[in-house]
């Protein structure tokens, strides 16, 4: 089986396990008050144009998303989301189980709309009976989205005013954000520090062994926030461990050249894709695509790769997803390129 | 600075930086569905000589602790706990923020008695006003404790009978369980299997990079047991990391074998100091050590060794604690017995 | 101003004060362990047929809900509701706090349907990643609906065939109950005890100054549940007041009299604007009616008399609502009668 | 029998009855937002000398006390309070349940200290690994304490100045205040409001058929206050039951002089028991008394009058508790002295 259901098939780049090789015989301290940590974090500062910003590691996408979230809100006041977001979909309640309603919205290829967000905030306000609902306290973005989507300079511009205007905490998930930021140079890590309360650097997708940094650009916001890592169990004693793989894929430019590779392979592949015919659900420019499959070719594709079901088109039809990464092999590429090649495609 | 202060220093284990540098390019399924972890499991398992057990991994200590916890308790029951206990005292309250009370009992040398379980029961029932009171609903212990001390065969009997007699869970953190194995082998693993609902082999503070196995006698009584993991942001996207550690450090005895060595260190560090007419706080077998310093000969080692303050003990001495583990260097123990022969000791 | 906004404007039914005042200087024993619940609990539990259920009484409708929603579900599990349920919409997410996510589905005049549940459990089962994604554990109702309208014998009988099947919890909020014992006798307590795990009686709405009584017809399935009311705050000091006033309500027909009365006030007035061309949102026939007014007229009539907006309808008309109530002084609807005939009507 | 167990054993002083009466038919808007409200919150701040403070109104105790303490802590904090408190013991982990640890002092008679709360703070920060322990948030006293004694002028104000300068809020929960206000006019509502962030007015144990009045005397320390109330289930419907009541028993100065007639009921007690040379567990001035009392007189009492078990002293003595309160009829009162006179007393 050949696979390509996410972007979490293998291990770690080359680079970024030679560094934890490199260092593993070494005595730190713990929870990440080493050197190693203190280089990443200027790194990744550095790279934000935001020298004062805090920097602090989690272990995984939920974990940070839930701290990040727990921290942000009063009891009374909830997160505002795309209904496809993955805090609403894929994380079993998390956010809900400390203790704050996910405000699921309806977004168009998985993104929200400044304009969504006032008129949900005023519903709130103008209801009347303000205290009987959920308070909006949070906007929640993806960037890239679940659906591979990004975006825009001017729409984080818009969504950033909304939400400072309204008092809301703006919070960017960029579980993915390698591949955004290779893909549109122009929401770059200055921008994104410069536009939101806090956002992330994936590094599970984007080549760590696992990992994801979490950037508060104005940390007096945030106060005491090593408190909230420990309490959700975040604080990983070897804490060295992310700074190692942070420092590996930000330096000499690693983590955006890294998302280019993929990108360019997913791009490939949606090009071989629609050359055969087959539309894609909506377009994106990041590493992951979302072909809409007839049935008997998407069984037929089964037999010898993987990739993930996405959602029923039509009787017909479905739409999957295809992901390659920072470590999918070229041959598992050709592999599938030369596979569709000689299935029978859609009449 | 030579480090002493704790059992998490170094990186990982040479044999399981080995093995995930040889996985490393592998593809797998996410999430701990893949053959690493499956076959850690089954090591695991089988040392447990309970091969029905459910085997799950998590990143941390305190991750593994909240998770089974709030698994475990409804929500108006509360986990007893010596007061010593990890639990109680340094994870910032993550059970409570799980809505669980702990219920701190006094222990002698970190440690709990059957006794003391069926007391606490007693005074919850028969006080007369149960519910106005949080009930009992679980057992937390630790072993070996936080104290380095053991919980005998015949302790843990005792508290396996008191705990099913009155329905309590009784779930064991081993976070260094390795080093107990080595000091008592009369509790072994499927001693331990037999004798709780739930127990814990520690990886972090053991060998591993990261990680904790969560061993699960009779599954049956953990229904969905995975949703409780995902839920708290504990469920790693590339789960196979923790199958190949665990795997590398289950085969062929490394697991014990590892602990042994590391209670030596510590032994003869032990050894040392009592020569020199420094006693110990309380006596333990394991890699932890809790010497009684003058306080000017504390402050003279700490100017070469960091080791950890544990507790005033009048106002000229403290306790504190010196840890070995599974990467201590030969030389760092080398050094501080050499320093400690031309050291001035108590008068 | 006449109010007619809500079904909580005035204090008690005239017998339910007068049990209060009766009653109020015998000494008893605290916390609804008096006679005057054992007496309430029996006459319910007789009038469900239903002798062995458990009858337990709080003082208002979000604390039931969040107290029996929190003591069914498990961590991971969430409850299926009507987007326009109350506990989705008016309770501030009390039900996230206690660390459940509501799961919304679009309903049709505030109702759930069995394939609704159905198609909503699949779902869930089928997508293949069932960790991932919050569990349902629990169906939430309410009867009469939050728009006043009513489950059928049938739609109940499938929708408790449906959750016996899945395994699911199925619970029904009788915040208003005895306006629908009144519409429909065919839905009576017994068969409600009958087709459901848990349901309220509510006496806020219904004639008592406060309170609501809830049900559970299978006790065994709620062990120690006085411990959830305990913990959320809910158990009150002079229980007896719960006693007592719910003791007035059930006796002698008097709860199912009084939604009656109010009925048929509320048709009358529904038949009124139906009689003037203002048509209704939709079809009801308990205390609450939906007439869908011209903004002109909306306006004119909050000059006199109070009402609740629902929703816009279009530019030029708006959705309000009109309740009337156990203790609605008929004068202030011969008033509202009356002003109608004289206003200027839809051309 | 006749009771003394506790201060909540009959229903309303009959001018709180008599005012719930008298309103009765009268409609108003819901949720606390009517004239009674408004007029109690009037008198109540007035009586604080604090024009300005936010009064908000709860059914019960523990109600309160939940809701309050956790809109005032982070998540990552939790309250100091004596061992003996409230919210430690007898609210089945209410607070827990919200996510906050108690963290419970040691109490000589139900009493904290502020160089005990100094002393618990700076053991958090002194300890160097903050971010592991639960930190310091909230201060919580009771006001009289649990065991009926009382906090001086002095000692209030000094818990005040090291609060503030720790930056803990300050919290007295005032369940039964009407007995506390009359037995040391020194400490008077001006005096409470101007010591802390937050302290309570009891209804239920003194007076009314239920409630409690909370009083924020700097509101800008307590935002959206409103939301937190609805959230925890707190938000009446009918809040004017609420608003009626505290009117009734804050008018001319009727709640201090119950708690001055309940004492004196109290004191005669107390003196009675020691004239027959029966010792108290600690001196009290208000309206709980706790003599310690042979086990056969206890028992003997016990046929005739109800009283509770506080602890046992030794194998022949337990200390047990006896209340009077607003609405104890004095012949239950006569009787008790009759009976004490013609029991054997202790040799």
């Amino acid at each position: 089986m050949t696979r390509f259901e996410c972007d979490y098939l293998e291990g770690a780049h080359p680079a970024v396990l030679e560094a934890l090789m490199q260092t593993n015989a070494e005595q730190t301290a713990g929870y990440g008050e080493d050197a190693y940590c203190a280089k990443a974090r200027t790194l990744i500062a550095a790279q934000c144009a935001c020298p004062d910003a805090d920097v602090h590691f989690f272990m995984g996408g939920t974990q940070v998303n839930l701290t990040v979230i727990a921290a942000a809100l009063r009891p009374f006041e909830g997160v505002l989301s795309a209904d496809t977001g993955h805090i609403n979909v894929h994380e079993t309640g998390a956010v809900e189980a400390t203790g704050h309603k996910v405000l699921a919205l309806p977004a168009t290829d998985g993104k929200l709309s400044a304009a969504q967000v006032r008129e949900a905030y005023l519903a709130h306000v103008e209801d009347g009976t303000h205290e009987h609902m959920v308070r909006p306290g949070m906007v929640y973005l993806s960037q890239p989205t679940e659906l591979g989507t990004l975006y825009t300079r001017e729409e984080l511009a818009a969504l950033r005013a909304v939400t400072a205007e309204l008092g809301l905490t703006l919070y960017i998930d960029g579980a993915r954000l390698a591949y955004a930021l290779a893909a549109d140079a122009q929401v770059d890590l200055a921008f994104l520090a410069a536009h939101c309360d806090a956002f992330t650097l994936g590094g599970t997708k984007c080549g760590a062994l696992f990992g994801e940094a979490l950037v508060l650009p104005k940390p007096e916001r945030w106060p005491h926030f090593r408190y909230h890592i420990k309490q959700r169990g975040a604080l990983l004693a070897k804490g060295r461990l992310l700074g190692v793989q942070f420092a590996a894929l930000m330096e000499n430019g690693r983590y955006r050249a890294l998302g280019e590779a993929a990108n360019a392979q997913a791009q490939l592949l949606k090009a071989t894709f629609l050359a055969h015919g087959i539309p894609m659900l909506c377009d994106t420019k990041t590493n992951q695509i979302f072909p809409v499959l007839p049935n008997t070719l998407m069984h037929k594709l089964a037999e010898r790769f993987s990739f993930a079901h996405w959602c029923k088109v039509d009787t017909r039809r479905t739409a999957v997803r295809f992901c390659t990464g920072v470590t999918t092999p070229k041959e598992n590429l050709d592999a599938l390129i030369a596979a569709l090649a000689i299935l029978n495609l859609p009449e």
